[in-house]
């Protein structure tokens, strides 16, 4: 109360915004290391300096912490969902090259999708519908690949768009047990130079045409 | 004690030969579903119609059940890991078909691989090694492929093994999402096919030459 008469309610309301956004930094660790089982809100209210009392004035349970992690996390690419055009290949790959360079990004993605595989976990709709849109989105972009027989024999657009989901989930698992010996981006691009048989230049201009 | 003296030594052996599979049966899919933090001893207990007590005179902690559950799971591929001529791609797309077939083996593997990333999970040595000896011997089988050029361009044995164990944990991850729209055999077939240029007949020919 007093530090909103102190610096009026503009400034109150940009520290509120500072202080969810710190309380949304803590927590991507915490959930990363402990899953949403062993992750204790206390212990976040700790790590980034509020009382357990005002963090939940931000987020009134576990569950919506969580969900708020996961949104915030998410967000670049979940605002390809609606491309007309689909989820490009070339940002998948640029996201996976920015992913390596935030400590705790990979875990929590890989703990938070492992975990909440399970129905009564608090994410699993999230996560359900998480999967459902991304290989939508991709198999919309590589569905002129499709049309026109530019995919390795076997593969439709959405077998591909799975695989190359699977590969970057199942190599960014490995990196987080040796991150000296795998580089997931690099892979990824062989992979996808395997599956389809022209440059993604070529691709993203056929998928614009 | 009573029952030592009535069934003997032996039908106490194999009792207790019994009660410890029916705890590790009743365990896999709490641990699968729970994740090890949220996983209770006594729930499991009670699923398998012992005391907590008895149970605990099988497995003294919870770390203990968890990595014999693990032990127990893996051993199929584990004895694999010291084959001279490594991991054969067809042994591991016959698991694939396998696990699907037993319900709660690949939730446990997705949420234990998981959740043991961070290092102070008690299974995390475990899938350290797990995953550092399954890259291994697979690089291993796929090394003569290497040599003679049978690999497409840019692979080297490791990176084809690495993508084809990556392929494999995403496409679980996305089958249990969506049970009906994932064929995970069916899509590593086509990646195998993708990658390396001869058919696996042939490789393992070449592998045990």
């Amino acid at each position: 109360m007093t530090s909103e008469t102190t610096t009026g309610r503009r400034g109150s309301y940009a520290k509120g915004v500072a202080k969810r956004e710190a309380i949304l930094d803590a927590a991507l660790p915490v959930f990363g290391q402990s899953g949403f089982h062993g992750a204790s809100l206390r212990e976040i209210a700790r790590q980034c300096g509020v009382s357990h009392q005002s963090l939940q004035h931000y987020f009134a349970t576990k569950e919506d912490l969580l969900l708020a992690v996961l949104r915030r996390r998410d967000e670049r690419l979940r605002r390809h969902f609606g491309d007309a055009s689909g989820m490009r290949l070339g940002e998948l790959l640029d996201l996976a090259e920015y992913n390596v360079e935030v400590p705790g990004v990979i875990q929590l993605f890989n703990t938070a999708s492992a975990e909440s595989t399970s129905p009564e976990h608090p994410a699993h709709d999230y996560y359900a519908d998480f999967y459902e849109q991304i290989v939508e989105s991709t198999s919309r972009y590589l569905a002129v690949a499709e049309r026109r027989g530019l995919l390795a024999p076997g593969f439709t657009a959405e077998t591909a768009a799975r695989v190359v989901l699977a590969v970057q989930d199942g190599l960014q698992l490995q990196w987080l047990y040796d991150r000296d010996a795998v580089r997931v981006a690099e892979a990824m691009r062989l992979v996808i130079a395997t599956i389809v048989t022209v440059p993604l230049a070529e691709l993203d201009e056929l998928s614009e045409g």
